[in-house]
């Protein structure tokens, strides 16, 4: 039994983490926060709680979180995140950031987000990107930065084939409920702005793609749009190699032989089949006379490609089952 | 450990059940049927079991189900239930049947469902309404007819009202996600007809009405209608009372004191904290300056209100927790 | 032709104003006022409008508004409108306001919209309420107080048996796009709290049931919800009479003969008929061995329930044919 | 006034044309038919249309269909309409076809669609391909080759760039509304199925890619998927240029001067600006340091993707002015 502190507690991963952790046989949680709910029971804010969880939120104090955990799962917007993760750290805790704060190199990190990373030691912390399924190193890190919504899912859409294939290029089109947007209403997410629409943006300079490009390592465009669903993301990859295509089906199963929560299937995936679920799965279809491949890959952009990823990887630094907690099927219907 | 059959496993309810039993720690799948579908892998029918179950559909064999089983899930259509239900019994099996088939007294059921009832020996069999709450004689039950989805919504909302107060009438006006009309595309159930839309049906005639009769006893009057949802019922029940209104929440509290699944909100509840979960969440208002109550209950109709509630009741036939393998929170957002 | 001029042109009882107008061949927008968009072209802040209006949004002047305006719509929310009514009275354009401000007496309004009414002369401006069907007067009203939506829904389905059939009591229960809601994003409109949803409130207390007590003069109960949906509202009245149910067909038929909105259904009508049309469909169905008749109604929540009503209002105001500019079938599907 | 007839008037399509023509001021309806409902009053089939049709569905016959119209639409499914067209046209009456049967080469058309092309003629008649900004010969053409929905939103977007510029490839990845899977009830239109999902489908081999790569003339990839939503195409292009993108802007301006429905928008467009409308919005963005330009386009698939442009086709063959009886701004929200 560990003791998991949760830094964030009031958006949608933050809850999520409350959620499935309540679940895991393993944790116990020790500590949430929000600043915006401190001193407020949990599960009275959230009814959805309710019966399950006696905590109130508290105000973040890094010191006694540190104390008080095991684990850290650090949810606070990029740029926040680097205000805690250092102190936690040198504590003891060990910590899991869900923000973008720790995934890239901080030269990279500080272009793409625009602004100056207040950790100085940041490239000394040995953060590793947590994509479970790539980097087993996760199971030693005392810092894993955790992986984005869309590069998860756009990641492990291509990745056997960049790894094992001459791939060419690589346009992601992806398609996200709008939970990815977070908790709090706005223009998008506005029930009549989006039902009955589907909304692009940042077409072509979304941030995420920085962390595709550093784990994939070849030519990709992204483009990402938000659909009239509150869970998953759909990516669309189209793939084009530079050889015609051949044992792409016995490629893709041996790179995830063994894996837990890749789900190779005949037909495409859809997000209904992986709706509440950790799990990621994959189709493919290879266009006829062409070096092209369809790839697409489905996820629950708060489980896989987020909260859930990051049980899994806590899962795996602590040495418990990989899919301790996190092992149920899809909510269907 | 016990082992379960389920026949009709292939329509909402019957799948239902087999996501559910697969996370019991004291249930194994024995069987599941489908006539359509015999022979082939559930997995393979049901992308999101994939990973979970091994098992091929089956054809129906009474006999064999029973033996290989110490309780059946009977999740056929009303009128098919009767085929199964008495051998399944004779043989030794316990049973709960999803279907209205044993719910009604036998002259009910005919006037109501315009069929004769093919059990000739129904009124013997001692069937129990299994309204958990309402009905601690389903432990001991070898036969349970498990409620409809609209009574179950609406018989807890105002339960304690009626068996403690003096109503005078109750006006149900029920909201439903259209997963309660089944896995078959319909004209209802026909996106373009559903979106941006609401669908009142049966206003005044409905079936499940004489469901509320039998056990609330008071004038009753039902009107039911679907929702561009997929999931849950919002019930809401507007009372009269012979009486002014005094110590309702007083009375809903004690009504409901130790049940495991009844949660009493300060709020209205909607159906976003029932999602996914057995749990019943009741809410009320008091009209000023007269003698209506307006009481909401919202439930997942496809789990309390069918395949979980069945779980529910077998728990309580097998001496389980009454909540083993359904304590879970809400899938929110 | 006339001009007319649109005090709230950003909201969206405006800009569902702006749009008919523009199709409605006797008027021509003289002017549209929106306060935190003055000086932006509405066509680029409303995209859909975009090539059918070159205005710019103004800032209110009453004095101005009322010189270059035959008719000036009020489309602010409730408290603000009295601040702008009696100046454009004063100055001879004649109003249709859209909010609660002139709907009720006054004694009635402070009551119930908690707060003073600014207007001194209040209850000598003769403002005739609004629901075209049943206050022909409107044609000689300088003042239309615009009806409610859930008031236009809820009355027009029960006009006729309490205006000729003995009824005991209504309890209206009705389904509401989020539209309603208007066009700020809040909680309830967020579309992952909205999704999969419906959510009742004010479930015994909403101010628009004083509308209705007004109009029909029985014994009214009111409960509404809102529906993942944009646009409608679907009201189901359940109407219990003293005397039997007898000729209820002829009396609806009666009663709305010669109007060009209501339409008399055979089934039960639903919001797809209705979406984006000015028209009321009603239907009935008579509960067997009961005084009880559930009738629904569905109309378009922003036209039959506001910016149409407001244009039929203003066609019988200045004798153009009633349905000009409004006279369209439902987009279906 | 011209009078038009409407084979195949019960799917989407054909009742779509209904209804538009209903409020085209130079056309009268003079047949509609439906081999389901022949016999039956159109407005009780559909009550959208109630109070604005008085006509019977009739049985087809194609000699008194073309005796009957200056124009006939044919709206029934591939394969089906060259079994009228080609009497049609011989009888003197002018066709538009909105079925795939006339829009290829014959050969083309026999190998993508696995059919035998049953018209011996089909080459003779000299179909013009209707998409009206690119096709100016439709004005005299008796027999007009409605385009299909995806293949209308995926040319406009790119037309521009493809006849100006040096394109190297198109992606085109789209996005529809269920509608246009058409009336029929269907697995993926079940809304358990398609709500709160995404579903993608024939992702490299869709039909209506013969279209494109006839129009554009370049490397085109094409993959579509459904949403949850009833109307709409959101068509994401991902086009990549031989040389630097420059004055992609001024080129879009010049190429679509003096259409009425093409709109070229500042940011992304959406369904929404679109819905209930003849309009295709296009926005554009050029990747930094790259090629590559992602082109968006939106349309109302059942209106400029189908039966809208049917009719701004008919409005272009009969000198009628184009936007005639199609000149409405969106239903927004």
């Amino acid at each position: 039994m560990i003791k998991a502190g949760i830094i964030g507690g009031a958006g949608y991963t933050g809850l999520e983490l409350v959620r499935l952790l309540l679940m895991h046989p393993e944790v116990e949680i020790s500590v949430v926060t929000s600043r915006r709910y401190k001193g407020k029971l949990i599960n009275e804010i959230n009814p959805h709680l309710s019966s399950f969880i006696e905590l109130e939120y508290e105000d973040i104090d890094t010191k006694e979180i540190a104390d008080r955990s095991d684990i850290v799962f650090v949810a606070v917007p990029h740029g926040s995140a680097m205000d805690y993760v250092p102190e936690l750290l040198e504590r003891g805790a060990r910590v899991i950031d869900l923000s973008a704060d720790y995934r890239l190199k901080k030269k990279e990190y500080e272009r793409i987000y625009k602004r100056p990373h207040k950790d100085k030691d940041k490239e000394k912390r040995g953060a590793v990107y947590g994509l479970t399924e790539l980097h087993p190193e996760v199971a030693d890190a005392n810092l894993v930065a955790n992986p984005g919504c869309y590069p998860t899912g756009a990641i492990l859409a291509v990745a056997p084939l960049v790894k094992e294939k001459e791939v060419n290029q690589v346009i992601f089109d992806a398609k996200s409920g709008i939970s990815g947007a977070g908790a709090e209403p706005s223009e998008t997410s506005h029930f009549p702005n989006l039902a009955e629409n589907i909304i692009p943006y940042q077409v072509t300079a979304h941030r995420h793609v920085a962390e595709m490009r550093m784990e994939l390592g070849v030519k990709v465009s992204f483009t990402p749009h938000v659909i009239p669903a509150i869970r998953g993301i759909l990516t669309t990859a189209h793939v084009f190699l530079n050889t015609h295509s051949e044992e792409i089906e016995e490629t893709y199963k041996r790179f995830y032989e063994g894996t837990r929560f890749i789900r190779l299937r005949k037909g495409m995936p859809s997000l209904s089949s992986v709706r509440g679920t950790n799990f990621c799965d994959i189709g493919f279809e290879i266009e006829e006379k062409s070096n092209r491949i369809v790839v697409i890959s489905a996820i629950d952009n708060l489980i896989k490609g987020g909260s859930g990823q990051a049980i899994q990887n806590m899962n795996v630094m602590f040495g418990f089952d990989e899919a301790e907690g996190l092992w149920f099927p899809g909510l269907v219907p």
